[in-house]
């Protein structure tokens, strides 16, 4: 197998401690000329859906790379370590569901491997951090060189946890998901593909109705923020193909209380009377 | 154009989600050797004054790069994306004024491109991701070594947004001002230069009243933290040669309620009869 | 001296300022090869204990290295610079502590420099930014290859100051210490090594009894989180080989109201009935 120049790295570690440091720190030991790309530390504890959507996001914008992602509540415990050859790439991590989302965006897994040659691993494996013992050193010698298949045993890429994906409905004139994240800016992004929202009828230029949770409300469908006035709602395929919900200049996500996992539908309201321009304030 | 070694990358994307680390995926793709320095991605969201303070503060520390900001609420709109040469550096951002600070620091605008040279964007262009989409990779090709006029039409430096300076006002015994920002440690950092201070006769050793918001304390004027007593409040040219404010070991913009954009005046009081040794604890 | 290819880098700048990106900068102007790999810049502001605790363990992860860190209260006073040798590695910061634990780590100080040569400072020093102005570029010096020597005068390695351990105490059947760091996660590490706590009989399987504050708490003592059903107190040793305290996927530092100092006392309660299998929830 050919050597990877990058190494990206996702983890729940949070950047107050020197957990990633430490990583960084093994792998530039066994892999120096690798060049690792921090994609998040900050995914909440364990929130492995979390995890698993941003990496999914993520990793198609990388050259062919090794992504080592650790979200791993279950660290130390039965679960898998695994390496998931898939696209060019190789993704190394439990096997607990963080890796599916990215290895399908990637065309889906072509072999797997199960991390069992401790000639890989560091010396000495504490049960607690095996980002620091297991995944990254292994990701390391992968990066440098060494074959997967000498990793470990092969596994089959049928039996690799797979995280469940949101249910969508999509009809005439009707949408219907969840939210999948919050960033950043309070916007909420549902797990209904623009795509998906053109054939259902949703495009720019349309007022829909937002539903969830016994409420609802009344936006334009846009195509940016600045479609609406400061402070207004807008809806959107967002940069990662999926419909999101936002404020411009604001959080829609808090505004609306509308959190991961809250069931969402989109429905056309009617045409905007005036497509094209800006739509008017209060719309 | 030669090419850059390093590039630098500054923006309001925060670390929570991968925006940051997808841009830097897209410029090891297209300009595998450049290093990219992150500036920071904490401005606050929107915040175009924040963002233009920070990178003028920082840029004039790096060698010649390619500087990379991006806090563009006015992503997908008319707004133009721009590159411009400055101090053998070339900046690259939105027209929003964002670069302006940064852009004089470095001696001025030589040339700018206005960014519409397509072939140098990624292949889809999302409304409201251009950091992904148009500014990284426009960068990278820059930093690679794609001339400077390849990226799209001259435009005139002059038409180039710029955003105002604080007005200050200087004269014997007395500086005006305002806050500029407010740092980590709740240092709050004025539009006085340490320079005009002195002109002003505002100079280490000295007494002096801050008045702001019908307020008003006097404070020692000192060189660093440490020449009060701890929990003490001390004023002080900064490390970017502005007049600070600050808390040994503690926040005075906190204990003020000083913010970016409070008016704040300084004046002489009196000379401290203890010039040259530390102030004394409640001066 | 050999050059350095790596260059660790701890303060307590924060992260949504440019302070950091400077003297990555500066770094990158005079060792323009050195790769900087950031420990963390979250430290709390002046918390030099907690520096001190992070570098010490992050730093035995490193290839030989220039490690810089930089947690300061006293910049601009009288505490010297320093760079001191220890394990084929270089530790450049003040001389308050900081780098005491790191250097002991490292199998103690072979050499120690007072950076006094002002040729390796940038040309100019704010007094209140010497990260930036003096260890940065100092440190790159050393990483591009210039002597240790050659940074200014020797210092006797007993004359540098070191940071007090935790006192403490192990007998049979008990240990006593205090905790060190909190952790993202809220684990509460303790000064007790899990070595110690073997000598006292604490190990694997048994039951223990954690007295502080006035407050007492019975835990399974396991080895990983999983463990303990989801919500239930485990405790164990940690990565760092020191005995934790820790939350099934929650936070047990809030928990219990255990902070970095707290003096805690571990006393072995009685066999697990059930050792070799998950401890029964509510153990």
């Amino acid at each position: 197998m050919a050597s990877f120049h990058c190494l990206t790295f996702l983890t729940d570690y949070g950047l107050e401690d020197g957990f990633v440091a430490v990583c960084h720190g093994v792998s530039a030991q066994i892999a120096p000329n690798a060049r690792i790309i921090d994609i998040t530390h900050l995914v909440p504890p364990g929130d492995i859906r979390r995890g698993a959507a941003v990496l999914a996001q993520a990793a198609p914008y990388f050259p062919p790379a090794v992504h080592v992602a650790v979200v791993d509540p279950g660290v130390g415990t039965a679960r898998r370590a695994v390496a998931v050859a898939a696209g060019g790439s190789v993704f190394v991590g439990p096997d607990n569901g963080l890796l599916s989302w990215a290895v399908e965006a990637a065309g889906g897994a072509t072999a797997a491997i199960s991390l069992t040659n401790r000639a890989l691993w560091l010396d000495q494996v504490a049960a607690t951090f095996h980002g620091r013992d297991i995944f990254m050193p292994v990701a390391a010698h992968l990066a440098a060189g060494t074959a997967l298949s000498e990793a470990g045993e092969e596994a089959d890429p049928a039996s690799l946890v797979v995280l469940p994906r949101p249910a969508s409905v999509v009809r005439p004139g009707l949408a219907e998901g969840e939210v999948v994240t919050v960033d950043r800016f309070g916007n909420a992004q549902l797990s209904v593909t623009g795509a998906d929202a053109a054939r259902a009828g949703i495009t720019p230029g349309l007022l829909i109705t937002l539903v969830w949770a016994g409420r609802e409300v009344t936006v334009p469908f846009g195509v940016t923020f600045g479609d609406v006035a400061t402070g207004e709602l807008v809806a959107y395929a967002d940069s990662a193909g999926l419909v999101s919900v936002a404020v411009n200049g604001g959080g829609a996500a808090q505004r609306l209380a509308l959190h991961p996992g809250t069931r969402v539908t989109l429905r056309v309201t009617k045409l905007c009377i005036r497509a094209g321009v800006p739509f008017p304030s209060g719309a």
